[in-house]
């Protein structure tokens, strides 16, 4: 486009924001159909334990009942991500406080509560782990016994109840430590966390006669759900349609089956559509929470503060089932490393299981809990010697050119600019300007997560566009960013763009929202079929005119060229009447980021695609008394590569930010014997509002050579550095170093109070 | 495809089958949301009068009237085809009885209905004409006073209470009359009919804050309601999404807004969804039925049968707006020239005014009415001369090369094998075997509807293949006919296409399920996405194999060539993991039948595209003391180009010739006053299938060269013949020669009683 850009880049308003923020919008915990029954699902008591018998004939009886389903009713099928270990109900035994053992429906949710309470469950105890350490312990339980016979990616490395080892090795490490003038070994762990969304996980599944079902449900990736429900149901996915109809938030935990697959088998089983949404209970105690991780980081400095070497391990309690914990695992060194000059590494990223619920993802899987040892440790070390943690940090961050952990080639790197530019904006200059207030910066590096995406395109009679992907619109307006590209390209406004979206029969095929990718790929293939229907427009004008097309270019709503004009709308008339209507197509998929294979092993994400660079730095205060931390200011700047819609990528920081708070002072899912004992949002404790302070956003630009108009991944980043940035401000506030997530008041007065911080 | 078809041509069960004979399909009328109101609208007493006042105070309040519109809370906007003379309730004056005055929405049917029962409408009435005749005579009141001023194609020949004249001029008339050696004119009346489709017309529509609507109905055209509802609601179309949930047959009766606006606009007043459904009384005083008619034959001849020249005039009592007059009135001109060759013509349609319902479209829209006169004739006049019917017309008919009435040349003209092979069937020789029996032959020909028509296809992860088509599956199994075409060209089976279809917003554009189109246009639209899929899957097997995509072919489920194959199941994998997941478009549209212009005048259809020839052939007997027809056996002899499905071409016929049948001898709605005397099905008599003769159809196939594999369009046609071959039987049964439509046997018993026929 000659003239420059019209609508990328511009804060337009959302497409899906009238129903948004007038509460008009359908999720799919509103979605309901006539003559629809009601689902629950039975949930074990214990956390391991040998399945005698599930005695439903009771329930079956009672008033309003229309289905009961037990492991004895459903297919015998395995089914999972990278590791096929998860079965619709406990089988042999039971691995966790909340595994699904059967589930009912009925007339009336209150008809399906009574009916759960009537089913009689006979357990046999086993001895549990509830902890990583627990877990790799000599002579501990195996949750999985039979789990080699498992279909699995023949990458994993698999070992007792560990499901995978990701490992990269570059340089020698051991070598790098002799080098080094000082050795520093910290340890480091987090919490397990939810991801928060405010519509819990729902579904309603109906059949129809031809034997195809039909699922509504809030799900991230209905392409994904339509596989697995293909295997649970053993049908062939083209039976199986998925349609998101909307998602009350989704961050990584609406990314695997939730309950699609219980509705649809009571569904078929009565004969009648099926909704169930989950409890707050069943969120805190099975849903896909983020790993509670334990981290233990060795690194050689020089004096003059040039790391020479570093060996890192983090252990994900990825729970009762894999989930997502080996590609967690997996990714974890990436972010382990970090984005440092770093000759000699030895990283290794652990998924272990434990009797606990099944861990999944959440926004940036392992940036959280990885980067929070890395950037507090960067703090400790620079504090140890004496330097300035930003100028520590700019001695050793990777530039331009620079290879990655892995050996991938970086380009478009912001990261110094970021750092330079969050430092200037908190005032790092006045890192301390009165008593027990202190500032804290952290950085970090995150993927553009790569996948195929599909969309069709087509001109509507009034000369608008409709644009039809299969990707979800998850709440972070990345549809609305995929849409700027198409109304671009297309000479188009963004409110000409209506979009079709997440239908595994009526929309292409979309690996999904996930990875902050939808923007990106979803972007991509729009430009694709923009420049396809660009083309066709453009014939269609050139036969009107009798000229040749491509003297011909699409702007402002109009074909121009040869001294003539016409507008979109009337080629859409002619092309009905003359032509069949246009439609065109595009696809995208990210090419494959070189590495260096050598320096990985059992490894699933070995390099990251168009990679985000970014630095936060919070002020805040610590209360001597009791611990509490008062945040004053918050900044983030983040290497977007090209800010599609700033407005919006302003609010998936702000939202980002606020979720890394929660983690990083007051968030955790409490176990006590494999129960959770803070099942509610009154015991589980989210930041709201009030608690957060102002988010200030610097927008940094190094555009991605990959991304439409450079654009990078932006939805996940923000969520990494909260943590680390704030354990890093504590200490710089009252000199007292926290190791762990959450830092709550609690740890905080225990440490200032000179006791050991838990 | 090199070896032969393996899908197109076969009797293969119809994608739609299991849910309609199990009774489980969801058509419009079962469809609900939650929180949906039940619409009503209140419908004009009156057949012409003033319109005093609309008082709705009162209705507005009774418990459970969530909405309640008059014109006085709706758009003041025109809207109509060819026209524009509707508006969504009457505003100055009303115009027949059952037209619209306001509508209601409430929490209940029963509420809705009390609503209405409390609206008081004052009326002054006016001098009415309720037939043609009336309409037409010097000084007759106008209905439309105003109407020059209304928006119209520019085409149209508007006078009086005449809405269009379409006329053919060909050769010179009259010097053809004084060629012939006899000449013989005849008159006919045919009776208004309804469609009879099983469900009535139904509408749910529902507002989001955006401002869009989305309306579930059972129209045949979603795309032409979409236009229509923007018109009527001001809206541009792209903020009107239509989607057809399920059809209980069309018939031409669903073409044109029904209940679609009087949902929306109560819906959005209510800020509910709101659902309507008409009643049976609704449908027969205030749906689109077939125009009742008269005709006037001249037709000249020579002594030994060849025909030198024909005058005929149609005129068809259109009801108090156009409707689809001015077109109906347009096609008929063809049919009433006939497949015959003919020197000399003057044909003429009306399309006249009265105080009516609204008429509209009807399977073959003029064909039975026009063709009802021509064959009548055709045999009265063979009798005359004496000559034997079927010879007659073999001396006059069409052949191949021959010109049409408006001059296009005709080619793949299978007539005289549809008349040869329909009387060699029904025993032509002995065609009256025993006393008051007889046989009929009747032939014609008709269209196949141009219009254009887009589909996406994509490739599942299963190998199988989804369709994406704006067409609506009206119950014809016309969308098996086009996915038979894709499975076809694409290698695979039937059962491996699933069909998305009829959803402005996420299926291409398609002129619709009418003009029996669908399996052509859209099997052609699909025929040129199989080749972009095929060139597509081709591609991606070369890039596997490292060899050209020229030399590999898809077949069987599988990319072969080079000695080796790949599955498309295999492919669709690659697809998603290395280029997007594939997907494919095509668009079609018929090019447009060369005549001659200088023949025809204010004409909306002069030619007819890939016309079909078919003749009809019925056995039956008369009671010569009830006038009672019993009907033994009858045969279709159709030339449909290519059978694509004869099992569903034989359904169409059966199902045609049942309705034709219906016209033929039992149905009526009979008006007395403008206020219809029999608007319930016991008094509307359609056949039922104790009625019915045995159907036997004779598949004929002269390949159109431009329809899919050769298929012309074969919905209508079986509609066209029935009640010229049944009065031409009866004729041959008992002397007795009917003109008017219903046959009924009070008419043929007062014929036989040497009274005058009405």
């Amino acid at each position: 486009m000659s003239t420059g850009p019209r609508v990328v880049g511009q804060r337009l308003p959302r497409l899906d924001a009238p129903g948004k923020v007038t509460g008009t919008a359908v999720y799919a915990a509103d979605f309901a159909l006539p003559g629809m029954l009601h689902g629950k699902v039975l949930r074990s008591r214990e956390a391991h334990a040998r399945l005698l018998g599930v005695d439903a004939a009771r329930a079956r009886t009672l008033p309003g009942v229309r289905a009961v389903i037990t492991a004895a009713d459903v297919p015998d099928v395995r089914y999972g991500g990278a590791l096929k270990d998860e079965t619709v109900f406990a089988r042999d035994k039971v691995r966790y406080v909340g595994q699904p053992v059967a589930a009912v429906a009925a007339t009336t949710r209150e008809a399906a509560e009574a009916a759960l309470a009537a089913i009689d469950v006979a357990y046999e105890p086993l001895p549990a782990v509830f902890d990583v350490e627990a877990a790799l312990a000599p002579g501990a339980p195996l949750i999985h016994e039979a789990w080699p016979t498992y279909t699995a990616i023949p990458i994993l490395h698999r070992e007792g109840n560990v499901c995978n080892r990701a490992r990269i090795v570059a340089g020698d490490v051991e070598r790098g430590f002799v080098e080094a003038d000082r050795v520093f070994e910290h340890r480091f762990r987090t919490g397990m966390v939810h991801q928060g969304y405010t519509e819990p996980r729902a579904a309603v599944a109906v059949w129809d006669t031809s034997g195809q079902v039909t699922v509504w449900s809030n799900t991230q990736l209905p392409f994904e759900i339509q596989n697995t429900l293909a295997e649970i149901l053993a049908l062939p996915p083209s039976k199986i349609r998925v349609i998101v109809p909307g998602i009350g938030g989704g961050f990584g935990g609406k990314l695997r089956v939730g309950v699609e697959h219980f509705a649809a088998l009571l569904a078929r089983r009565a004969g009648r559509p099926v909704k169930i949404v989950t409890t707050c209970e069943e969120e805190l105690t099975a849903a896909y929470p983020r790993q509670s991780t334990r981290v233990e980081l060795k690194t050689g400095v020089t004096r003059d503060g040039r790391i020479t070497a570093k060996a890192g391990r983090i252990w994900f309690d990825t729970g009762a089932f894999a989930g997502s914990g080996p590609g967690v695992a997996s990714v974890a060194t990436l972010v382990l490393a970090g984005p440092y000059r770093i000759p000699n590494l030895l990283i290794e990223g652990y998924a272990v299981y434990t009797n606990k619920t099944n861990c999944g993802s959440f926004r940036a899987p392992s940036g959280p809990q990885a980067n929070f040892a890395v950037e507090s440790q960067m703090d400790m070390i620079a504090d140890a010697l004496g330097l300035d943690p930003l100028d520590f940090r700019l001695k050793n961050i990777v530039r331009e050119g620079d290879e990655g952990p892995t050996g991938q080639v970086l380009t478009a790197v912001g990261l110094e600019e970021c750092l330079r530019r969050a430092a200037a904006a908190i005032g790092w200059a006045d890192r301390r300007p009165t008593a027990d207030r202190g500032k804290g910066l952290a950085c970090g590096w995150w993927t553009t997560t790569g996948g195929s995406s599909g969309v069709y395109v087509k001109l509507n009679p009034d000369g608008t566009v409709a644009l039809n992907t299969g990707a979800a619109e998850i709440g972070t307006a990345a549809l609305t960013g995929a849409a700027q590209v198409l109304a671009e390209d297309l000479g188009v406004d963004l409110a000409d763009i209506s979009v079709v979206s997440a239908d595994t029969f009526a929309t292409p095929f979309d690996f999904g929202a996930q990875g902050s990718r939808t923007a990106f790929a979803v972007g991509n293939a729009c430009r694709a079929a923009a420049a396809d229907l660009r083309r066709q427009l453009c014939a269609l004008a050139a036969a009107q005119w009798g000229v040749a097309a491509e003297t011909l270019t699409v702007r402002d709503k109009h074909v121009v060229g040869d001294g003539k004009r016409i507008a979109l709308v009337e080629l859409a008339r002619l092309s009905q009447a003359s032509g069949g209507g246009l439609i065109a197509h595009g696809t995208f998929i990210a090419p494959p980021t070189a590495y260096d294979a050598k320096r990985v092993e059992a490894h699933v994400y070995p390099a990251f695609h168009s990679p985000s660079f970014h630095a936060h730095a919070v002020d805040l205060s610590v209360d001597r008394e009791t611990g509490e931390v008062t945040l004053h200011r918050y900044v983030v700047a983040q290497d977007v590569g090209f800010a599609m819609n700033p407005t919006y990528i302003e609010g998936q920081i702000e939202g980002g930010v606020a979720q890394g708070l929660g983690q990083a002072l007051s968030e955790e899912i409490v176990y006590e014997g494999g129960r959770v004992l803070n099942p509610n949002l009154t015991d589980y404790k989210m930041p709201t509002t009030l608690d957060l302070p102002r988010v200030e956003s610097i927008l940094v630009e190094h555009p991605s050579p990959v991304g439409p108009y450079g654009a990078k991944g932006v939805g996940e980043p923000p969520n990494i550095e909260p943590p680390a940035a704030v354990a890093n401000a504590v200490a710089a506030a009252v000199g007292v170093r926290v190791t762990t997530l959450p830092i709550t008041a609690e740890k905080v007065a225990l440490a200032l109070s000179g006791e050991a911080t838990p």
